[in-house]
């Protein structure tokens, strides 16, 4: 039996869905909650309405506990408009930057700050979410993270600290051509991932002269459906495949690795098995980190937090 | 006033779009009707019957017209499935495939079938109407085309013939990303091109390291526009900018002009200017050719056809 002192709520609250984990104070989650009622969905910007009405369970069973947010919730068309930290950051310079507002049932609401890296070419480049998982998967060690996703980060961890990073936008390039572009006609995908479609794609891109050669690549998928030697089933395993190595192909163009190196994965299983085929296919020793990330990120900046707070 | 033996309809019945065009000998254009009624939309596959409806007042002013159709509607999806013709072709290998129905009028209409590249890189690449548009331009130099669109060609002339050509689908990761990704909601395209947001997002591709870094540079838009260095008046030709310079820099990468070269870019209006620009910024000497390439490209394979059946 847990006492309600050491539970916490950690929000994962996005532009399309709403999830809320119950954990102890060592990240096992206890319940999930989940809706559709991503940010774009809530009227009129009364985001402590849904959140309110979708905690009732758990503020009858402990009262209210506090509650802590990463990612989009806290972006300009979220709940509150979060500042990036420049990066090198840790944890404390995390949670130095957390923003508490005050419920009306009497409890709090923490969120977690976005990262920037002000070097980056040509902008500075952004985050949201991802430092989190970074915490949670550990900066003790250097090492260069890669994290899959919509805007797909790669990130360095030098001395403690994220150092920095950079966004690859993989997975807005693969899901908007395979429901819109010339294949969402005709290709069928299977129920399970077609492995060998994929490093087909995989294939493509390494194979091909030169690197980079993404716009050319990917219309490989179609001419390989008309020679009827691409399958319509194969269809988008294979465009995930020429996507995500165009990724580790401009990754390693830029300096984020090179063979024979190792590089951690972490993000959801999916995407992380696809990168870590794909790490392979570009001789990398890949070693990889859990969705729990998130979590115990966000219950590591929650200790500084508080610890901070006590000590105050 | 044109005698009716000197008449032809040439059809340009694409994916979405239904227009016939009624041109001279000389390929002027006499009149035009134009509709929504693309190839998608025909109902049962009743080619025919849209067509003759759509071609009624011409039929009774001129009687049956010869008619000449290239590009989708001789596709998988379309009328009939046209073959594709291997380069090296020129106007008479093309003209030697096409193939000639008979129409419940009396007239007819000719399909010109389309054009592969068997040596082209995973698998053979293919064109449908963009083989009429470049012996509309001319086969009698020896020199490099482009031509924009939903998938840009570029082709090499030589000899007299169409001798190898290249997909990339630049239009259509343009299209699909201005449509469904991170910037249609922010984005706000001015009624004219804004050429110089245009040429900063060629500048992102030109300026970075290293070439063939699409999928990082495309997030420049984003990044820009939160670091407010970038309007959203401004982030729709940006994109343009990037991804058809991301073209230019495989296509260079590929082998298909140095700087200082002479190359010619064939297409409508809008998207010639596009890529004249952008050919100047990669050091180019740009010639261009107009949109009525298609209807002498057509004429010149229907002169071939006609000589050989009167011929026989």
């Amino acid at each position: 039996m847990k006492t309600s002192q050491s539970l916490r709520i950690v929000l994962d609250w996005g532009t399309t869905s709403f999830r809320a984990l119950l954990v102890d104070a060592e990240g096992h989650v206890i319940a999930r909650t989940e809706s559709e009622e991503g940010i774009q969905s809530v009227p009129n910007g009364d985001f402590a309405g849904v959140l309110q009405r979708a905690l009732v369970p758990w503020r009858q069973a402990h009262g209210p506990l506090p509650i802590y947010a990463a990612g989009m919730i806290g972006s300009r068309n979220g709940w509150v408009e979060m500042p990036y930290v420049s990066v090198p950051a840790d944890a404390a310079a995390l949670a130095a930057q957390v923003r508490r507002l005050a419920l009306p049932d009497g409890g709090t609401i923490s969120f977690v700050p976005g990262l920037n890296d002000p070097t980056a070419y040509p902008y500075p480049d952004v985050m949201r979410g991802e430092e989190t998982q970074l915490v949670g998967f550990g900066l003790g060690e250097d090492r260069t993270v890669v994290l899959p996703g919509t805007h797909a980060k790669w990130a360095r961890i030098e001395g403690g600290a994220i150092r920095r990073f950079q966004t690859f936008v993989t997975g807005e390039i693969f899901g908007t051509l395979a429901k819109h572009s010339f294949l969402a006609k005709v290709a069928r995908k299977p129920e399970t991932p077609d492995w060998a479609a994929f490093a087909r794609g995989v294939a493509v891109v390494c194979d091909g002269p030169p690197p980079g050669a993404l716009l050319s690549h990917l219309f490989a998928v179609r001419t390989g459906w008309l020679a009827g030697r691409v399958d319509p089933t194969e269809m988008t395993d294979m465009l995930s495949g020429i996507v995500v190595a165009s990724e580790f192909q401009e990754a390693r163009a830029l300096g984020w690795f090179a063979e024979g190196e190792a590089v951690a994965v972490v993000g959801d299983d999916d995407l992380v098995e696809v990168y870590r085929r794909t790490g392979e296919a570009f001789g990398l020793r890949i070693t990889v980190g859990d969705e729990d990330c998130a979590v115990r990120g966000c219950l590591a900046i929650a200790a500084v937090v508080e610890g901070l707070r006590g000590a105050a």
